[in-house]
């Protein structure tokens, strides 16, 4: 059969094929089963100082009422309109205005929140309340129960990082209303770190799958990572860089989505690195670089940036820095997916 | 602010948004949150009878050297063009013609082979060779080198079960040619079952991702059933269900794809089952009913069917009835987030 | 055979056994396999107020060369003569004088240390000093080089307990000095706490047999147990009873001791309590007794009580007590040996 | 202080401290943490030839209704009168006629048998029989009910080994009799290895503490090493050497006993091997020495022979040879104990 014979009769057969639904493999089998990693996800940084007053200005379109969503998508330029910041991950910023409480409800995603700015307004889990200051790392764990307020005189602005697109993936997506303002607090605030964060362990606990910790305090988080930065110049890449833990299983914080905190010191120029998991910075403390082949972002305090798979970058801080990120490691390392680089051409 | 000024404003400032990257969370939230598993996966069933003439015309239009593609993929009619059989897998019928060999590879992408027709044809993996029959198992693990042959004088159709969609949401696609036909064979046949899979293992063993018995032969696999069947009914909504295990851990035998095979005794009438990880079937042998809500399917030899995340449906046969299953309930579990109903309306 | 011939010829084949290494286990089994734990361990009580002028009195016989084993052995009266106050555990209290230096040496026998008097002396392991203080917990890890001293103005008093039976049983002792009478130093104080006690581990930890938080200091545990005094009144046998945890596991710190603080409110009557690990307690603060079958001990402040395996007992605290206290309940639970009951007559 | 004053004082030190249940370290430090294993176990052979009258003998001195108890201690040399053939292990030769039936019970202590003469006796466990034949290897699992009985014409005679002296130093020793000669069966024949033993497991199981395959038949293990002779000489100190494993776990098939099968091919000569874990060898086929310091031992089919914790010695086989051995390794692994040493001085 000449080639021109052979694609006409290939055509045709295509079109038989699709009434039974079968597709031939070997016309995509290039875009499915990539040498790399191949998507559309790309670098980019959300500058504070550029948008804070979008944020804020939801306040005044979106009521009280409809706090609970009150949200800025970080939208992955790569892909728009798929409320995604890298492929696996979603992440927005909440804004929560003085006197407002969002209804707890529960989900089956896991969510985190990261507090940006603002201080003093709550998130209750599992019937304990815990006050949010700048810097801390909450915890709103699969299936469980949540809901916050703000009962502080100024307005709140926290990074949320959920799993919704691996939640969609498996088609495995749960919510429900608890139907009330606020769930029943049964235990006293500083409860879930005094019982399982300080060391000690109730004596019957089995492993959980999410930190029991739901609350990790930056003040007490800073402090760690100072006392390292003391004995230590920390990893080539990462300078100090510490993971949240479950105490119950030395695991990530969440089983779905990789927790860090790292301190750059000042002056800091890290080697070049890559990874399979994306992951998402948020900037607690300092000023630096964000170095990617043929491009250079500047970050400062507060700004969100994102870097893709396999995507090589340098981190340089300008003064001592501290970033919070996250991404699907927690993932990819339960599924012997995760890969990384250490050197090599930036 | 009147309702339409505020929907005015509303659309304003979504347009002053995007340049940014932002997007408003509350206008798309109810999709991306939803109170139970809302996929565009529909029921389907491929009769073997049918598609068999067009799997076996794919060996006329697709020469030998394409062979290691001449698949047809098994589209969900809800998810057109897509490549995926469930929201989460892919699956595929593989033709290998006498005297044909697919040159060996590694991906990252776990793959299963279950023997749909013919036998003889074989698959090498780390250096030990298998001869598959009707029935058979078979893996190859991630970034495992794989390659195979058709050394009998019959035609094999094998169904292809790869975490495809899975590795793409975590953009972690890797995959390189061996650069020669075969592998090198290490290993006498049979050597990974004595090794791993007849009781025993090595002294100084440690837990792998993937089962070592990359073969499991369903002559075994139909004698334990057998056996089984002998001592119970089984499970009221399943028969004789039982997973394919990895002897090192206990777990899944792929650490992303969990494979059943299970036993209906003849007039068998499940109860009603819906779990979250919707399940491709094979049928090795029998024939029965899959009944779903306002639906029938009859199922026979060689058929494949898909029911979706949180269908109802039972199983019913007309004889003993013989099904193999794969779904990502492996990596569900390892998440968090697999649930099952048994009984309820069907 | 009349039964006393057959004694006879039972006692003569016997004789004929002994040169073949044989002997008959029906002589013997009922005393190898009991229905219920059997052991010569006794309960007993070592009032600090009688013995410790006898600690202190070590001080002027036993050189500071000799300071790393100026311990008295603390001997369950049913087990006289075998270094034992279980019948798998040692237990001592070791005097450390102002100026002394303990060389560093290793080996196989986990041991810890609670300080029962004095503040100052420190404890170096893995290239990290901690200075400790009454109520702290400090681990010396299995085959880890460890050394201490006391720069302070004051002798201090510890509790140690080792795992010394345990490795006898399994013969399986290896012990060698470094050489040098301190490690060198590579880590800051505070170091491990900040690394692995803070919420926090390192990226790429991998699961640890020991606990490297090897340092507790009793001003945090005492306030985590009084911050969980406030929302519960505990569990109705062990009032608020926690167990050092080991971060990289959530299992215990130490693999071969569990070990538990408890805090009694003022009144606590416990319930009676019984399991087969026989447990040593140290009284850090408080007053209270300790009910048995047909006797009770007053216990006080830095007093050391032990309760044997399966021996029914109840607490009662007179005044706010803290407990520490440590068993072998972590083998015991690693072997499926471990057993307890609640309630029943004391 | 001179000398002899002070070794005066602290006689009399001594013998103040004896009435406090106090004793001086000092004392008797070295031997309780020791620079290397120092038990009194001894290497030692039990010649089946030689020994084999006296096992038969005993069924003349016992009754049938004494026959549960119908055991030949095999105790080591150097621990006389303590039913030990290692410092943690029991072991035993037993011995049962036809048409006897030993009573059901169960005890905390985890027996294995290895059949050494004789085929068709019977072991019940958790509801299932198995036929027994010469070279299999059966579990009767901690606080399981077993009973066993000859319903066959000739005698059997097992090596019978338990983990008596470790449940005697956890003291934790529980045992019970069912009341009934014999449990009600509740499965048929093949059950378990059909169930936990073919490459499948049931879908929801959990790990198990034991392997529930309680019967690993001689015939299966010998084809595994029979296939896995083929491909490799195996290991220089050991030949083909596998464990039996627990297939939901991956461990050794008894938490407290590990236990393996190995093929010495014909002419085998093997490496110095040395490790903290005495060991129990029984000869199911062959012929050859133990070469051990100063001494060498010649062992053949049915011999029992045993190698103190860290003895060196070398395995010669004179023809092709398969030993099966137990030993505590199990429990050392778990608690961080276990060392070995390849090559070195023999």
């Amino acid at each position: 059969m000449a080639t021109s014979n052979l694609e006409i009769a290939r055509k045709e057969y295509y079109e038989r094929l699709r009434p039974n639904d079968l597709a031939p493999l070997w016309e995509v089998m290039s875009s499915l089963v990539t040498p790399q990693p191949a998507s559309a996800c790309q670098p980019a940084i959300w500058h504070y100082a550029t948008i804070r007053d979008q944020v804020h200005e939801a306040g005044t379109l979106i009521t009280a009422k409809e706090a609970e969503r009150r949200v800025l998508v970080l939208e992955n330029p790569g892909l728009p309109g798929q409320s995604r910041i890298t492929t696996s991950l979603y992440a927005g910023l909440q804004l929560i205005l003085p006197g407002e409480i969002a209804p707890a409800h529960r989900h089956t995603q896991s969510a985190l929140r990261f507090v940006v700015e603002g201080n003093g307004a709550y998130t209750a889990v599992e019937g304990e309340k815990t006050i949010m200051r700048e810097g801390d790392f909450v915890i709103t764990p699969s299936w469980t129960w949540h809901d916050h307020g703000n009962e502080s005189d100024e307005p709140m602005v926290w990074l949320d990082g959920l799993d919704i697109p691996i939640t969609q993936l498996f088609d495995a997506s749960f919510a429900e209303p608890l139907g009330e303002d606020a769930q029943s607090l049964s235990r006293p605030q500083g409860d879930s770190i005094a019982r399982y964060g300080d060391g000690l362990l109730p004596v019957d606990i089995t492993p959980r799958a999410t930190s029991p910790v739901f609350s990790y305090p930056y003040e007490r988080t800073r402090e760690a990572l100072t006392v390292l930065a003391r004995g230590s110049q920390g990893d080539d890449c990462h300078g100090i860089r510490m993971k949240y833990a479950n105490p119950t299983t030395g695991g990530y914080a969440i089983p779905t989505m990789a927790t860090f905190m790292q301190l750059l010191p000042s002056g800091f120029s890290g080697e070049t690195y890559r990874s399979t998991d994306a992951t998402v910075f948020s900037v607690v403390e300092g000023a630096g670089r964000l170095e990617l082949p043929g491009e250079t972002m500047q970050w400062g305090q507060r700004d969100t940036f994102v870097v893709p798979s396999w995507c090589p970058y340098r981190l340089v801080a300008e003064e001592e820095s501290v970033l919070f990120s996250f991404s699907d490691r927690a993932v990819q390392e339960k599924l012997g997916l995760w890969r990384e680089v250490r050197g090599g051409e930036g």
